[in-house]
This record gives structure tokens, sequence and C-alpha cells, in this order.
């Protein structure tokens, strides 16, 4: 525990690779396109790559007019620059209940890639034409670590955390409305969720589910290295 | 509109059943049992029968005292004297998803039964365990109107809200924990489900969801007879 | 339960309309204008009708461009594509408190007519000037399903609830201010009503509520038909 | 603005009546039946009239014991001692949803005729049968202030503020569960009522309903003196 | 209890005036610049005299250029059209917080003038220093009834709850931020004051205050006349 | 997708092992001793093990009556009868803030166990002396998987969330007052920490995050086996 | 940053007093006597004071047995063993709003001593009587550290706050019912207060203010030593 | 306790710096431009120096034109014309947890300065990263108040109150989404912290915070006079 590196406006973090497999991550929501630039410029220089999450188009230009290579996703809103990280075992399977839950599957989905794992797409798969999940329950068993994303009631994590055998991510979305509370009421369901070890995330955060089951599969990959 | 009558401490609305088709029924919580058989007594002389909801046991000792066709059961709180109901056509499917909704289960059963309806019960049939919701597929697409009693995240409205043709009624119960909020999480989310034409009632409110499905089936009743 | 068909970036569900009754309705709020004209295109081509719900005036015209047969309503924000539904037997009564409740009443009473059922309007009967809904009671006791919209207190549903023998269904709508939370207390305070067997649908859902009314009389004419 | 006596524990608003009108009233959650049996005699000594609400059977006896005139109410829960109040102008109507606001009520009646109000109780014309308060429209009209009681949705403040030209103020009860949130669900609505001009007090808080109608008839008294 | 006049698009309560002592109001929330125009005209046909709360610009101008009469102000956001209102007896003081609270001060004090009352502004008294509301206490006190109007945590209600012998009406405002909740708190904290029958309205509801202000002024008018 | 096994009040999910790795576990609360016994001994018979979550004393003397190999923990409230479960690769660091959360670690670290996992127990170590997480880093960071349990502001996440390269689970208890909403507070800060891939199960939900943990190291195992 | 000393079931804080001028004080909830009376000695053993609040009777009872010097206070709830602390200059001016906050106000006040403060009691000057405040001008503005302890709406804390130039701390009680929300209300508004520089603590959190009221102190103490 | 100064729109406070030792702050939100500049223009011309706080650009520069001395800092929102302030002992140390946290440590830092205090800015030391905290300590140490600005779960407050002998003062802010509830979760995390002594102002309110770090020094400095 020990370096970190002083900037103008904020302490930067070099030593987080080292410390926990990953650079840090920019957190766009909040800073200027300048504050972005500044530390996505840092961060691609110590570590060769670098993302940036909840990225408005402005933060995207300015960054890409210094780093030809950084490439701007405006459904998922991340900025990537993939450096050659160390390639992951296993898959991710991310799912979405709907359509509208899939900016957030996209952030989840694309910074799991940025991380170096390999995912599998399986998208509007909800509980109200429940067959449409269960053709899919092939797929799902394969992956390593399942990413449920889903709005309104939630009840995809608790349909998938029943039926399969690895870690099953909720991602909470803010689709719905009325008593859906932006995401609150689908947050607590996932929370009070009838299946058994299913683990949830904070609204919309895509990122925080691609990057626990990243930080599974790194496990999963040093284990067996030993 | 006209009628009701001049009780010493309420307003009994003794029109009510030629209005609605169903006496009135005596809510028991927050009644004394003095109350409660007043109430009970009156009812039972003008309409041949009665139902107390939310009964203590303390109330039916009284009201079995001196009307000794009433019938207590324990596990629903209700309180019947059953007269003879006009005979209701169809069934109304009650599904639980655990064995602890059971209790909010039986008092939407046995009041259904007590206004004339044939009641199938499916219970524990959560969708932790999808299958043993789909092996049941022909009862419950049997069924004229569907009851669907769930805690937790109560994702057993949004499945089955999605696999029939009739009316899904859901009834949030207050069984989980932290987040579950006193099943007011569940209720939440069986409002912002994803299946089409839910309908929801109160917490625990099994005797609403009862009534309900009752006065549709009055209704395909009333409509074959013309 | 079986076939759903794989389309661009969505499942659609295309046994629904053999499974439930009804074709899937399209919910436009977080649909881009073009996802939604394909599912439309599809649903029409299909099932020879289509409705989508929250839809905004662009998604409309990009609709109606390709299928001149769409109507489109800005006040209950459907897009409709009317093929020849099965006329379903009786009427709904379809109550507003006041003035700003119409908007969800109308996606209430719109829906309801593609869906195959005829329609009574009684709008403005709000229960501060009581003698204008008890004026309507001939109107109102003459329908098969009650739907009640309204918003601030929601007090309509209560009083409706007492004077019928037919199914009420109340929907919560966001209008007010204030301690009204946006329609949560509108929601809340019709799940707690005092009337008997009033069931509830998410704030401003005219759609579900209709739904379930549509589901209700489809229920009564297949029930005669036999 | 001036005196006060220091007592052991607090400090006692002798001013309170010529201040006011009323001598202070002595709220006995959270008090000792010590405490409260010391103030109720100060109380009694300086103003010859004294009243405790919320108090518990021991600290009734407790002070019966010291002061034989004070009369205790179990169903109010208040204790009072009657001195020779000012005889206010006027009636005050006090109307309950359901049996189970009684008591509450009755702390708003007692209360009321404590302060030298004429007291009319009209109980049990809840909305769910609107009828029995249509029923007792004139007497509800002849008052010049109306208190209504009720829980669950609270309807009865909308519909009797919609009938009279009379302040009314509403009480919301904590009757109800689930979704009635303890009262909070019934406070709320009655604050976002569609009827003109209601005003609302807090939860089970008859005492403050009856204060503000026993300080609106001493406003007319006055007013009709000079 | 009887006529309404049925328009196109709702159902005017034109009885209202003789029920309750004062024509209708009309919410202009929700309400399009044309409807606003047909009731408004309607009304001042009938009466004489009309009142707009909530009005946009936009619907002033409209009903401005039909009826040149009519008066917008900006501040309190009410159209009026004063006919000649009874003069009601006594003062009503309006007492606010902060300068940001005057906007809802201003609805209550020109809708209290409009229905006939004398209205004494006192503005910009809050407790933070309290000897700018003591200065007042002559004037405050000679008020028959008073409004006090404040966000934050609104104590001023408990401040002047607890020096006058008049009833006082709290009126919540959404003046603050953070744990002000849009004025939740200083509703809540207002109905729990620790002051005696201060009773409150809505968030930002000035115009239900003054409303019920008018109400009492109107039984002390009516009872000095008997 | 197949086999469950009907008993009389509930279906049991006898294929669950096969399907997940581990058997049903059973939720104690809101069971009957009765109902806990019967399917403590069916699976007990099926699988060789059997675990009872949430268990009275009352449960358990029943069950250790009829199963002397169970052993009963009143702390973690556990009833473990432990077969010969496959032993699982790696360690589980539980970590608590305080003494006070000891339970609730203990749930987690019974269930572990239970479930084939090496635990390590590394109690109080709350951030309110910083000291005490940093002096024992070396054992955190031996661990395959951190589950941080926490009331209070539930700050351990956060802090453990940055230090590791493993997956971190939080667990929120409801040990606190005020504020701290029965853990609710709790919960939600640690769903919005600031560090990355902190994933959160419900309030005191021990056994979630134990199961979740169990969970990941099995896909270890397997994924080394290949 | 250094030392810390393990006990069997926790980590004692040994270094607490070099580094913050207080040795850690012992919070009651949730620990058993035994942990209670382990803590406890070994604190008094090496900082020859201690402190228990949240204490219960058995707990005191059994400390007490131990170190005859330690004194149990059942209004406060603290168990204390006075050392020789370091006498801080000033005064500590304890408020409350009325008679139920003084449990609160005492374990405010007995910490202060504890932590060596001097300590002067106002009692029951609650703002609906403001003049016993105001009666108490000269006490409160000479003391250097004000903490107003106050329930219901908690305007105590505005009022306060508005008038003396030194730091006050708010400590919002649970005393109140129905909107008070167990003091969440109190809370809250007294963090929207209008006053300046109110600094708030956790509801009945007496300690929390204290301790602040005393860390202020010490550094006046260390600031007058240079 | 006497004299304010009336403006047309509003009472002023001239007096409070006598009594409070700082002269009245404008709160700029809610005031139009023309209402701050005539309230800055009065104080500036009464105490020599002036502060508006939540200032928008508008205002800036209207106030700006009228007083050339006065600064406009778009960060913090504060306009600021420095008069002579008494210059107070001791340092203010102001954290933040991250970088979008700065725009509230600058109205906090900015407003200290103003009322005569030395500033640390000690920013992005959030507890993810604890090793940049820990590197700052002898800084932080070294202050005599604490100001911990943090959004999120706000776990900065615990970890700095457990680690200095002085006045913590924390302040939420509003970074953060879904489950931050925008800020809410994060004040009451504070409010809940297991460190002992941490007061927390409103969200977001930085010039609280401020406000009471310069009252408490201002004790010091008139302590030290003595």
């Amino acid at each position: 525990m020990s370096g970190y590196e002083e900037m103008d406006f904020c302490k930067l973090d070099v030593d987080r690779e080292e410390r926990t497999g990953f650079p840090e991550v920019i957190f766009g929501l909040g800073k200027t396109p300048e504050q972005a630039e500044a530390i996505f410029g840092r961060i691609a220089e110590v570590h060769g790559r670098a993302l940036v999450t909840r990225a408005s188009a402005e933060m995207a230009e300015r960054i890409q007019a210094a780093y030809p290579g950084a490439v701007y996703d405006p459904v998922s809103r991340l900025i990537r620059l993939d450096g050659e990280p160390k390639r992951l075992p296993g898959t991710v399977a991310v799912l979405t209940g709907g359509t509208s839950d899939i900016p957030v599957a996209e952030e989840a989905a694309c910074t799991a890639e940025w991380m170096g794992c390999q995912v599998d797409r399986i998208y509007d798969v909800g509980v109200a034409g429940i067959h449409r999940l269960l053709a899919q329950m092939d797929r799902i068993r394969a992956a390593s670590v399942v990413i449920a994303v889903a709005g309104m009631e939630g009840a995809l994590a608790s349909v998938a955390g029943g039926l399969v055998r690895r870690p099953v991510i909720a991602v909470p979305t803010s689709v719905g409305y009325g008593a859906n509370l932006q995401g609150v009421t689908t947050m607590l369901a996932m929370l009070t969720s009838c299946a058994s070890g299913v683990t949830v995330v904070n609204i919309d955060n895509g990122f925080g589910a691609a990057y626990q089951a990243a930080v599974i599969l790194q496990l999963v990959a040093e284990a067996s290295e030993k």
C-alpha cells in the first residue's frame, strides 16, 4: 500500500493495477471533459489502456481527438482504449429483461470485455414470456458468471438465480415508472429475492457487476495457474 | 341506494347483498369480541351467512358459543357461517410462492369458497424453482381467475401473468425481511410488474383478492343467465 | 408454451395471442422510433392489428408513414392499428375524478376498444362534488367492469367500490402535487381502500386496467360460448 | 408575554389561559404518573380544570386518588377535571369512517366538550357505503365545525369537505395495515384531498382537531360579543 | 344536493356557491388554456366572479383577452375576476418565514381577498431571528385567523401557534434543499408541531389555507348575523 | 429441469443439488417446528446433509431429538447436519465492523463451512479505528473471497473493496438506531459505495453472502478440475 | 497510528486516548453483560475511567459488582467510572424542548461531565411557549457550546441557533408520534434548519453531541495552553 | 435582542454581527437578482463585507456591476466582498472524497476564509484508496477543525472521525446515483457513523459546515483573549 500520483485536481491511484489487477476506471459523471481527458491521458500512459464510464459525447470527442485509438459507444456511454488485457477464462453471460435494459447491459458487457472477459449477450428474456428464457438455458448454464439486468419488478434475477450453479449478479435498472420509483423498487426486490445467493449492485450499475464478474474470473485464472 | 340499520356503535349496511351480491363482511381487526359478535349475529339473522376476517381466537370462541354453526380456522383467521351461497361457475386457482404465504392464501381460498367459488390450491410454486410452477400449468390454465400470493420479490405474479389468458390478481405478503420492508417492496414490485394486466391488492389482503375473484365469477354467472 | 421470433434487438412473442387471447402490445417508452416501427410492422403482419402505448409524436409519424391505417391519439399517446378484434360482451365504464385525469382514462378507454370492448366514458365525477357521481349511478351500474381513474387522494375508487356489484379496477394518476408524491399517495390510498375488492394497477397505467377489464370480458365471452 | 412557573422538572405555562383562552393541556405520553400528577395538581389549582391526553390507567388511578373529581375514560384515554368552561356557541360534528376510529373520535369529542363545545357524534359513516353519510347530511350541515376522523384511505374528509360550508378538520387514524403505513398514507391522502380547504392534523391527533375547533368557536363567541 | 352543468369535457359544479358560500375555483395545473378559459367564462357568467390558481402566463393571456376585467399576478400565479364578494369580518394575518415563501403567501393572501377577507401581510419573520417575529406580535394577535407560511424546518408554525388565541393554519413550502425533501420535511414537521391546534395543508397550498380562513370568517359572519 | 417431490405442505426441490451443486437450504423463519423437521428429515435422507437458517431453539430441539447428529448454534441460529461436502479450494475471509455484527457473521461463516469452504474470521475491524483493519491486511489479502459484515454506515465494505484483488460481498446488518433505519441506510450506503465491484445482499443475510462465496469457489474448483 | 489490544471477541483501541484525548466509550446496545464487563474492566485498568452508554440494568448490576466505584443512572442509561479527567474550560448548556426529552439530555449532560465539562441544564424551554426560552437567554449565551435536545418538530434548534454566537449541536429525539416518524422528521427538520451553522447528530444520540462539545472545549483548552 | 431594518420585501437582521459575530449571509437560491443586490448593498454598507451563497451568474453580474470589489467564483457559487474580518486562530482542513465533491468543498473553504479562517484544502482522499488519506494524516491532524465532504456512502467521515482529536463536521454531497437517493443515503450514513462525535449538516451545505467551524474558532479566539 503505497504510491499515488498527485495531479492538479486529484490523486491518481497508479498502484491500483498492481493491487487489484485492473487500472483505475474513470467515472465520467460530474467530471469536466478537461478533467476526464487529463486523467485518461495519464492512465493510458501508465497502463496502456483506459476506460471512462458515463461519458458524454463532448467528453468522447475531446478524448478521441487526443487519443485516436479510443472508441466511444453512445449506447453504453463508455470510452475504451483497449490495451492487451490478460485474457480471462470462461464466459460472462449478460441477460436483459427487455430491450430498454440494453444500455445498462452494454455497459456491463463492454466493461467485462475491456477487462479481458469473453461475453455472451442474451437479451430480451424477461419473465413475462418465460419460454424465451427457458429456450436459452444451455447458453446461460454454459457461462461462468451470470449478470441479470432488469427493470420493473426485476424478477429475472430470481428466476435465473434458481436455474444455475454459477454466481448471479443482479443489476436493477431504472426502466419503469410510478411504483418503480426510478429503479428503487427493482433494487429492493432483487435484494429480497427468493433465490439463494444472488448479489446486487446499484441501480443502472452495469460497470459494477462486470467488475465483480471479472474479479471472479481473475481469481479462477490465478487459481488455475498455481 | 337506501337502507342501513342503526346499531349501538355502528351502522349496518343491510342493503349490501342486494346492491353488490354479497353481505357485508366483518373486518375483525380493531373490533372487540363483543362488537364482532353483535354484528355477526345481526348479519347471520338477515342473510343466513356471515364471515369475519382477521379474527382472534377469543373472538371465535365467543361467536361459536352463540352460533354453533360458525367455524373458525386459525390459519386463515376466518370465522365462517356458511349459508347456501349461489354456486358460482368456473374455478379460482390460488397460488403461493412458498409455505410461509399459506395463511394469506387460505384467507383468499376460504373467502372465495364462502362466496360460492370452487377453489384449486396450488401452493409452493415460487420462481426460484421454476419447474415446480411449469409442472402445474394445466391446472393453472384451467382456472377462470388466478390469485397469485407471494412474498419477498413477488415474481410469481409476473411469471403467472405471462402464462394465462385469465385475470391474475396479485396478493403481496409480508413474508421476508430487511429490504422487503414488511411487504411494501413486494407490493410495489407487483405493481410495476412486466406482465400485462396484473392487478394488485393490499399486503396480506387475501380477502380482497378473493372478493374481486368472486365478483368476476358473479358477472360470468349473471351474463350466462341472460 | 413454445415459439417466439428472434428479431435483431428483441424476441417477439408471436405465440402470445394464442396463449392469452391478445397480441403483444408495444410499450413505447424507452424504445427508439426505429425499434417501435420494426416491432409494430412484424406484429401487424402476424396479427393484423397492433398497439403502441406511451408513444411519442415522432414515433407516430414514422409508423404512420409506413402503416397509413395506424391512428395516433396525442391525448392517450396510443398508436392503434385496429384489426377485427373479437367483439367482447358488456361494457367497460371508465370514470375520472377530474379533467386532468383524462389522458390516463383515454389510454384505458382506447386500449379497451382496441381489445374489443364497448366503453362508456363517465368523466369528472370526483368525490368533492359527490352528486355528480350519484347522478351517473345508472350508467355506472350498467357496466360489466368499472375502471376508476383518479389522482390526488383517489377517493373515487372507494366510493365507486361500495356502489356496484361488478369488478372495480382503480388507476391512480400522478395528478396532484406535494403530499401527493407523484401519485404514490394516490396509489397507496387506493390499495388501503375501505371498499372490498377494489384492485389497483400502477400509477398512470390506464393500459393495465383496460387489459384486465378485457381479459375479464373475454372470460365472460368464452364462458357464455360453452 | 411573561410568566411561567418553575416546577421541579418543568416550566408550567400558567399564563397560557390568558394568552390563548385555554389552560395548558398535559400530554401524558412519555411522562411518569408522578410527573403527570404534579402538573395536574398545579393546573387544577390555578385554573380549576385540567385535562390529560394519552393517559395510562396507572396515571389515572394516581390522579383520581388525589383528585376525586377527575374522570378517566379508557376509550379516549383522557383524564378530565371539568371546571366551568365558558360555553361556546354552535356545535362540533365529529364523524368517523368506521368503528375502529372511535377512540380517536372520542379524544376529539371529549376534548371539545372539556373546552366548552357542544358535540354531535356521527359515527360509522365511511364512504364505502355512501348512503350512510348522505343520510346524515342535515346533522352534518347543522354543525359549525366538522371533524372528520378516518383511517385507511381517508376519503371521508374529501367527501365531507365538498358537502359543507363550514371548516372541515381531518384527523387521519392509524387504522389499517400494509399500504396504510400506520396512518401515513391516510394523512398524506387527506393533505392531497381534492376538496378545497380541508386542513389536517397529525395521525390519531383527535385532541389537536378539537383544539382548533374550540379556538374557532371561541373566535365566533368573542366576535359576537363585540 | 342537486345540480351541476355538463360541459364538453367536465361537469361544472354551479350549485357550489349556494352549498358552500363560494363559487368553484379553477385549479389551473394540468388544464389547457382552452379548458381554463371555457370554465372561467361559464363561472364568471353564473357567479359574476372567478379565480384560477396555478395559472400559466399563456392561460392568463387567453383569459384576459376574453375577460378584460381579469387580473393576472405572476407571483401568486392567480387570475382573478373580482365580483362583489360579501365582505367578511376580521382580518387574516399571512406570515412568512423568508422572502422565498412570498409566492405561496401571495397565493394565500390574494385568494383570501378574492373571497372577501381583509388581509395583513407580515413577511420575513422567520425564527432564526426571533425578535423580528416578536416585534410584530401586536399585529399578529389582532388577526382573526393566522396563516403561517414557511419552508425549511417550518418552525414558524410552532412559535406562532404558541402565541395566539386564534386558529393557526400552517402552509409548508417547498423552499429548501437536501433534507428538506421538496417540502415533505416541512410538512411533516408542522404536523408534529409541539404547539396545540395548528392545522396543516398541502405543500405550497396557499389557496387551501386561505379557503379555510375564509370559511371560518364566513362562519363568524353568519353567526353574528343570527 | 425436472423433478421435485410433493410433500404434504410443500414441493421439495430434490434436483437442486444436481442443478446447482448444493442441496436446498431450509429458511426457518415462518415455518413451524413440525414443517422444519419434516423437510429437514427428507433432505437429510436424500442428500446426507441439511441446513436450517433462522432456526428457533424450539425448532432445534425437535430436530435434534430426531437427528442427533444435527448441531444447533444459537448465535448464528443455524441447525447443521454436516455430510461430507466436497472441500472447496481457497479461503473465505469474514470481516465484521464490530462485536454486534458477529451473529450475522457467524451465519455467513458457518454456512460457508457447511458448503465446504475454509473460513478465516477477522472480527471487530471497523473503520473508526482503521489501524485495526490495516493490521489484518495480510490475512484479508490471502483470502479468495471477502465477506464484509457491518452495520451503522457500513464503511467497512468500501475500505475493504479498495484494498483487495478478490470479490468483496457486503452484508449490511441492522446494528444501529435512528438514522440507521433498521439497516436500510447501511444497505443503501453499501450499494452506493465508492469502491468498484462490491456486491451487496439483503440486511442481515449472512447466508446469502456465504452462498455466493461458495458458488464462486465451486466455480474455481470445477475450472481447476478441467 | 499503532496499537490495539486483542481481546477474546474484540480489538480494544487502547491508543485511542492518546490519539483523540478520550478513552474508547462502550456502546452497550447489542453487547452481552459479560462482554460489557470485560471491556469495562480492561478500559478501567488502562485509563482509570470508563463509560458505558445505553446500558441495561442487568449490565449495570454486573459491572457494579466488580467495580464498586461505577455509578449507574437509569434515566440516562449510563454507567460511569469517573477518573480524574482534565477539567475543560467554559460550560456546555444542555437545553430540552420538553420533559420527555430529559433522558436524552441527561445522556448528553452526564457524558460531558465524564469528559471533563461543566454543564448547565436548561430544561423544558420548547418554542410553543417561547417566553420560557427567552427568559433563559443569559444562561444560554453564557455557555461555550449549546446542545439543543428536542423531539416533535425540533424547532428549538433553529430558534437557539439564531440567538447565540457559539456552536449549537442539535439532538433530535424520538419523542412524538405519527408524522414524527420515530424522530426521523425531527432529524430532517433540524438538518434543514433556517439557522446558520447548526450541526446535527443521530436521533437520541445525546452521547455524540456531548462528545463533540467536549472535543471543542479540548481544542479551546489546548489552544489556550499554547 | 433588538433591531432589524425593514426593507421593501424583507427584514434585514442588522444586529446579527453583534449578536453572533458575523453579518447575515445571503442565501441566493430563490431570490431574484434585484433582491440579492438590494440586500447585498445594505449589508455591505453596514458591515463592510458581504457574502452570497448559491449565487447565479446573472446575480453575480448585477452585483459586481454595482460593487466592483465583489468577487464571484462559479465553482463554489459564492459572491464575496471581503472586508477586514478578524483573523481567527488555527486552521480548518477541508477534505473531499473525490473530485466531484469539490464545488461543495469550495463553498465550505471560501466561506471559512471569508469568515476569517485559514483553510487547508486536502482533496480526493476517498476511502476506496485509503493510502491517499493516510498519507495526509499529518496535515489533517494539524487542523483545529476538520470538514469532511463526501458523496456516495460517505465513509470518509467515519474514517476521519476515528483518526483526529478535533471536531469533525461531515458534509454529505449529492454526488452519486440510484441508491444514493440524491445524497439522502450519504446524509443518513454519516448520521449513523460508527465514529464518535461526528456532527452532520444538510446535503451539499458546505456553507453550514464552514459557519460552525468559524464559530468554533471564534470561541477559541475569544477564550484565548480572556
